[in-house]
């Protein structure tokens, strides 16, 4: 009986170790820069550990105490796109196709620092991932999806379905618009001037 | 007359043209993620499209709306630092020698937007800069020199003296301390995950 425990022990930890190593070849190896989705057509997530190095477009904030407590985001937004694409938009000022802009939220920590009152950053707290695929979202607005992959601290979600139109995209829409290629670029002013360097 | 007067004009362009090619090969051509010096001492500057694409460490914010009119920085610090040094960082826990931190300032721009109030980036409006370096600042906390590339627009100081002790390190080492090697980690959530992976 002590034996067969102990084989059954053993099967079961190499077992885990097996499916182990099959996650990490199904996911792992694969680029993150570019898209990747799951067999029936969801977004794969991408590793904080990984976006977290990718260029960081901007960080606005929009706190609760600045919105009657009922902020839509009471975070401070911080907007990454991959090398690969950053390095095509300086040069034509249009985001390319596989484009993914990661945006993870992070909640307001202290409030007050040495260097003055204001909003610092506290705790990671979502992550909001747009990409634009022509093969995806033929018929979306700049060929941009949207996904959640939960608003709340990580571990983030492992995959996302596509937002419905209302969710995101209709917003980014009537307010970002198609000049912009539905992207909020007025408010980061990296990508402002990346564009005008391109234009002049 | 006329001859002479292109002539002249001509030998112009090209003494230009060598002035602009040897401020090249002595710049443009070296490595602006390690620190360099003019032959007085002077730390050069680094272009923001290369520092730009650093990783970004954080972005706090501390308006003058929220300091009496009267903020230190009244701007959004965008503070990046080289791969090289972040990829050290991630294994060790530890800014090695030779690490830039570059602040930039960014002015509050909009105040409102389809996401909510708040703050979101405006215009570029300063470079300050941190350097760990050994050889430099051998009695500095933590080897570290500070420099200010000017408080405005773009373009920044093309070279900085080192800011007497008082005017950077003094605050750095009375609030951040020694244990935090002079650094903020405290407000930059990615450092201090950074660190506690290496801890654990």
């Amino acid at each position: 009986m002590k034996k067969s425990t102990a084989a059954m022990f053993a099967a079961g930890v190499s077992g885990v170790m097996v499916g182990l190593a099959m996650l990490g070849a199904a996911d792992g190896g694969s680029d993150q820069t570019k898209p990747r989705y799951t067999a029936d057509g969801k977004l794969k997530t991408i590793d904080p550990e990984v976006f977290r190095d990718w260029v960081q477009l901007g960080t606005p904030v929009t706190p609760n105490d600045q919105n009657n407590g009922e902020a839509a985001f009471p975070e401070f937004h911080a907007v990454y796109v991959p090398q690969w694409a950053w390095a095509e938009y300086k040069k034509t000022a249009k985001w390319p196709d596989g484009t993914i802009l990661a945006k993870e939220l992070i909640k307001v920590g202290d409030k007050k620092a040495p260097s003055g009152a204001g909003y610092f950053e506290g705790e990671f707290n979502g992550l909001d991932v747009a990409v634009k695929d022509k093969s995806k979202g033929p018929e979306a607005p700049g060929n941009w999806l949207y996904y959640n992959f939960n608003h709340g601290k990580p571990p983030y979600a492992a995959e996302a379905a596509a937002q419905p139109k209302a969710n995101c995209s209709s917003c980014h829409e009537s307010n970002a618009g198609p000049e912009a290629d539905f992207v909020f670029s007025r408010y980061y002013p990296k990508v402002k001037a990346a564009a005008a360097k391109v234009k002049k």
